[in-house]
């Protein structure tokens, strides 16, 4: 299963936040997570050869993004258990039960809105990704399908989100 | 970017019914659409040296899934732009513009809910994932990031939404 990049992020964020080092993850934001929670514009630039696959994205308001955290090495990849967002004061819990960009397919996903298409140039808001990020798909963002908006959660990511302003 | 399998789905869908072929979506089923929007319960079998990764997701009640739609071969990945579902009724749009499962990268993205875990199996409904694909990541569902309920559509995919019971 080889991935091929269909595109490029540019973003005003230049460095991750949160970095796989010693086993575990570490905050190494001067910045506390909360002031992520407002996202910058960013641009997706879809590779010239993919660009007849946009055909008609702009009539949805919503795309799903899935890109690769290029900033993630083999380490990152091989982490098992960790302290969500480096909080020791949180458990420590399996990857897969975290937002973790380091896991051992760092391909993270996210809902952007489109502000506007220029060729093969989106231009859209809520994008997370660092700069350079290769993008991998994008897809409609269908609420029939990817919303579950009573989902549950568990204790210590509720006081996260709280803490974020995102509960 | 290669990517690492890091499980694998047992569901009672045991071929695609959309298929890419002469170079367009192809509806391969004798049953129509909507008769899949009722999904069944799928088991997700997590590889055993990824076991502690699943520590703490059974504290969510949804989970994120990414798969590989492993049926897609590479005369699929290479389609650019589709009739959705297979319908010449509708219009031809870009591979992004649509959920087809063909697409540069063929991974799928859906929320699914767990209904149980044992170990590292996971019982769950919700999963689309034809018989036997390669599960790439497993993430909390956190509706705070991707829940859009408000998202707008384009037309051809509110007459099918509709048309499939899920508009």
């Amino acid at each position: 299963m080889t991935l091929k990049p269909v595109g490029v992020v540019h973003s005003p964020i230049k460095e991750p936040s949160l970095v796989a080092r010693t086993g575990d993850l570490n905050w190494e934001d001067e910045a506390p997570p909360a002031s992520h929670a407002d996202y910058r514009t960013s641009e997706i630039i879809i590779h010239p050869e993919y660009t007849d696959l946009l055909h008609g994205v702009e009539d949805f308001s919503h795309l799903l993004v899935l890109y690769w955290a290029h900033k993630v090495d083999a380490e990152g990849r091989r982490l098992t258990k960790v302290h969500p967002m480096g909080r020791k004061d949180l458990p420590l819990v399996g990857v897969f039960g975290t937002c973790s960009p380091a896991r051992p397919n760092p391909i993270l996903v996210i809902p952007v809105k489109i502000l506007e298409r220029k060729g093969r140039t989106l231009r859209v808001t809520g994008l997370d990704a660092v700069d350079g990020s290769p993008v991998i798909d994008i897809k409609p963002y269908l609420p029939s399908y990817y919303s579950v908006p009573d989902a549950r959660l568990s204790d210590w990511m509720n006081q996260l989100l709280e803490e974020m302003g995102r509960g």
